[in-house]
């Protein structure tokens, strides 16, 4: 009976397809990914116009036309409402100690570079002093394209000697204001050090400079046969230096882990222009101590991250899948569980839903349907294997998913049977961000949270709101990353004083984690303490001191101000 | 034809157990883990019983008895040979920094700790100054035996303040000498600190003391459905902090990855007393540096881990083991990479193992016999799956078998057909150490290569010893660590000219590793330019002197004399 139902199910999705489906699998379509461009048009509309320090735009509701696409606003649209993340950022004052740009450091940085590589002009300095969310502003007056590792080098070391503060930049995605400047701090972007180094078939490692765009890594690899160890929504912008240097996490993270897992070596050059050659391809090197590690998720402020060593998996060939229904949390979370030990090894995703956000979805993204139309659940799950055997990986989830519906972890639920309705599937998920966008204003959280208590801090968040705001709830279930929007007809201090500072103090109770993966930046440098000890700060100060005496490299992000310039 | 050929040898196998195979299936038999205890006895015999300084114990040819175990031999023979790993000791001299202790500070720590756990008794110290290997050997008069992260935190802030040098030490298990002392330090064992503290069953992450043996959490993981994500011959007496500490590699690393992948967090003691909570256990956490890195591998001279949090794999219940003949390295190098897509998420280990080092296995293990017996192969690969399906995963696995049998990369081949035979072929492997001890001298060495350039030096350092000695090779190839042996009658200052420093010299050329997974200790301290650039050296001293800027901690270890005092 439950087995009928279950193929009931599944069977309903092949509605979702128009087309006959001649092959019943499918690998996931990455032939369209996102891209992220810098914002170079509808900047002035947006900002004002003003510079001279860090903003952030608290702009007022505005609804989005229904043509328009999220995903692809950010490239052109001129009118875009441009919106906080929740933390009004602090009130910074420029440090005093540093230099101002005068026509001898340009003339040096001639050249050093070449003439056109010295970026001086209105359009290209526009770009890169913006972060693609137009939240955060510098007032850079000089943009550097080194070419080399030996560049970056001479730059660094006369930027030292200079007391010029410093942003490393790579694609300029991020979402806490780390890669944009905050005052006037010299940009250096790394994306014409492009090239790949070299790549071993046989054990996987690829060596790249660290301005390769990541999109460009995985293809140079999908002609090998391997994969990137990440995959990100930005990756058609977005550099593998930048990633290294923000530890990015993503989709495949559950799977393969972060990049402190898959990076195995990297070059840096640090503030006083020293390079650090660290680049080992090697799975094992237990000789002195592991230094790189210091590099991976220091957003820059350590030194700038020039060339990547990094384990790459191979290409499997199998790829499923479902998209399941729970009438409750505990349900969702016992099912992950579940997945752990029956899908083990082949399990790729574990994503979730709420109610509110598969309500969102519906009504706000184009062309969704509801792969599971017959009633609204509590909670929603995407389940993604992927392996090496198309038959055993299919007979392996079907097992999986008959079991789970069996014992009542899930109550409904669908199988892709192709590479469309797989991308629909994922559509809705990977389409949240945009449906919240479009519902109004947004205060946005990406929290790590113990799997167990993801959904409470939802549940009282909710009974805290009430009906002044939507709490909307989404996640990396598999990674304990919960993405906790607030969405409200428009932004409210009133509204804001209810979430913050009670979201922050509960994750530190909870002994989570207030950036799960987007990293301090800017945003959220004076918020360091809610998950980090005094002690362990501290001595993170005292390795910024000592890597960055001058404390030029990416300045008044990561650490608070208070240890920044002591 | 070819498949014939493959299942007569699959069929050859069956013979190797003397008792009907009722079961099909197996798991590999972890129930009778080698042992390696504190060498107590013996001592004597072997050290020539002075002291006051490290010795490096070069022992004459001495047969083993054919009935004596070399896996029990640390725990109780008294006359066993002693030898070194090829390296002569460097000479060292005291830090005449360091205090001495008196009979003041015994009666601090007699207060602190209570009188049984300060340890001034002969048998006691005689076992924690001497490392397993009898290799090296040190003059400590105090052992102290911490209960509690506060108690590490106050000998450590008193020693700090006295300037008595601290050797931090888990179960002793060490090859490089880091875990004894040099001189008279003072040892911290973390033997008593072995509680578990918690257990996540839904993300299934582990936090215990560091204390707590490598065996004793996987048993205790076992009773919940989990293993370790590291897996040790010394497991029976090794402890989780001294495998952190390390950065223990081991035969899951393949699957797994190593410590920096899977501890989530760490507490640790510094120097000064303060101590580090870094004790997360979240998959994602960015914010700020993560300095739990520096912890982990740098062998207990940057602090003392007093808590371990760590991510555990669910256990799988199907696991199949294959032993394989290849007729040259390209096609082990090839087969590895088949193996890698192919089997992809099922693999779990991947090691091989040369001609000579079969010929050892045959002429000196008791009980072993060749899986494939109608010819001796130039290389031998021992391959083990496992997953969550038997069924599914033993087809995978046949299905790859006769696609490399057919295209030529293997000659012969049989599947264990139930855990006897698995143990027996992973005996083999296992088994190598012990038949190399049995053989007479050994220079051992333990090296990260690019597979692809593995059995060049193998080749090389056999084409340069010529007659004079025995090259054997075997390693984790799936790793690219190689375990590179030069056998001879006895040790011959002579033969180690040839192969020192050449052996360090090809991996340094290579971008090799001179301490795959073994760290480098008192052993290879001198040798760290040999893997790491001078740049990255002065860092890690920076990064020493920083944490540590009395050198209390481990001294003599990990970094140059040059660096370490200067």
């Amino acid at each position: 009976m439950k087995m009928d139902r279950w193929r009931a199910s599944a069977r309903r999705i092949l509605k979702l397809s128009s087309r006959p489906n001649p092959a019943p699998r499918f690998t996931r379509d990455h032939s369209n990914p996102v891209r992220y461009g810098i914002v170079s048009s509808g900047l002035l509309h947006c900002s004002g116009g003003s510079c001279g320090g860090i903003r952030c735009y608290l702009g007022h509701k505005q609804s989005l036309s229904d043509h328009l696409q999220a995903r692809a606003f950010a490239l052109g649209a001129s009118l875009i409402q441009i919106r906080c993340f929740g933390s009004i950022a602090t009130k910074i004052q420029r440090n005093p100690k540093f230099a101002t740009i005068n026509s001898d450091d340009i003339r040096y940085f001639r050249d050093l570079l070449g003439e056109k590589n010295v970026k001086q002009d209105e359009d290209a300095l526009l770009a890169a002093n913006m972060d693609w969310m137009r939240k955060y502003k510098g007032s850079s007056k000089l943009l550097l394209l080194p070419r080399s590792t030996e560049e970056v080098s001479q730059i660094l070391k006369y930027c030292n000697s200079r007391c010029l503060g410093v942003v490393p930049q790579g694609g300029n995605t991020g979402l806490v204001g780390g890669s944009v400047p905050v005052f006037d701090e010299v940009i250096v972007n790394l994306g014409s050090m492009n090239k790949v180094i070299s790549f071993d078939e046989v054990s996987g490692i690829l060596v790249s400079e660290a301005g390769c765009i990541l999109e460009s890594l995985v293809n140079f690899l999908d002609n090998k046969g391997f994969i990137m160890p990440l995959d990100l929504g930005a990756k058609g912008s977005c550099q593998i230096g930048g990633n290294v240097s923000t530890n990015a996490g993503g989709l495949r993270l559950l799977r393969y882990g972060s990049l402190h897992a898959n990076v195995l070596g990297l070059e840096a050059v640090l503030a006083n222009g020293d390079v650090l050659d660290m680049l080992g391809t090697l799975r094992k090197d237990n000789t002195g101590y592991d230094l790189k590690h210091l590099f991976i998720g220091s957003e820059g402020s350590l030194g700038i991250v020039t060339k990547v060593s990094i384990l790459t998996p191979p290409k499997l060939s199998s790829v499923n899948v479902a998209f399941l229904a729970c009438t409750d949390y505990l349900s969702c979370q016992k099912l992950f569980l579940e997945a752990r030990r029956k899908l083990g090894e082949v399990l790729s995703a574990f994503e979730f839903l709420d109610e509110q956000a598969m309500d969102l979805a519906l009504n706000h993204l184009e062309g969704v349907r509801n792969p599971l139309p017959t009633a609204l659940h509590k909670f929603y799950v995407l389940i993604e294997t992927t392996g090496s055997d198309e038959q055993s990986d299919k007979e392996k989830l079907e097992a999986f998913l008959v079991h789970s519906l069996e014992g009542g972890l899930i109550s409904d639920g669908v199988v892709a049977q192709d590479i469309q309705q797989a991308s629909s599937v994922w559509n809705i998920r990977e389409g949240l961000p945009e449906a919240l966008m479009k519902a109004g204003a947004v205060y946005k959280y990406d929290l790590s949270i113990p799997v167990e208590k993801i959904y409470d801090i939802v549940e009282e968040m909710r009974n805290k709101l009430g009906h002044s705001a939507r709490v909307v709830a989404y996640g990396h279930l598999g990674d304990g990353n919960l993405h906790l929007n607030i969405s409200c007809p428009q932004y409210d201090d009133a509204v804001l004083a209810q979430i913050e500072p009670f979201v922050y103090e509960w994750t530190s109770k909870n002994r989570g984690s207030i950036s799960a993966e987007h990293g301090l930046g800017l945003m959220k440098a004076e918020k360091i303490f809610y998950s980090k000890s005094p002690a362990a700060v501290q001595l993170m100060a005292s390795v910024k001191n000592l890597l960055d005496p001058n404390h030029i490299l990416n300045p008044y992000k990561v650490l608070p101000q208070s240890l920044s310039f002591p």
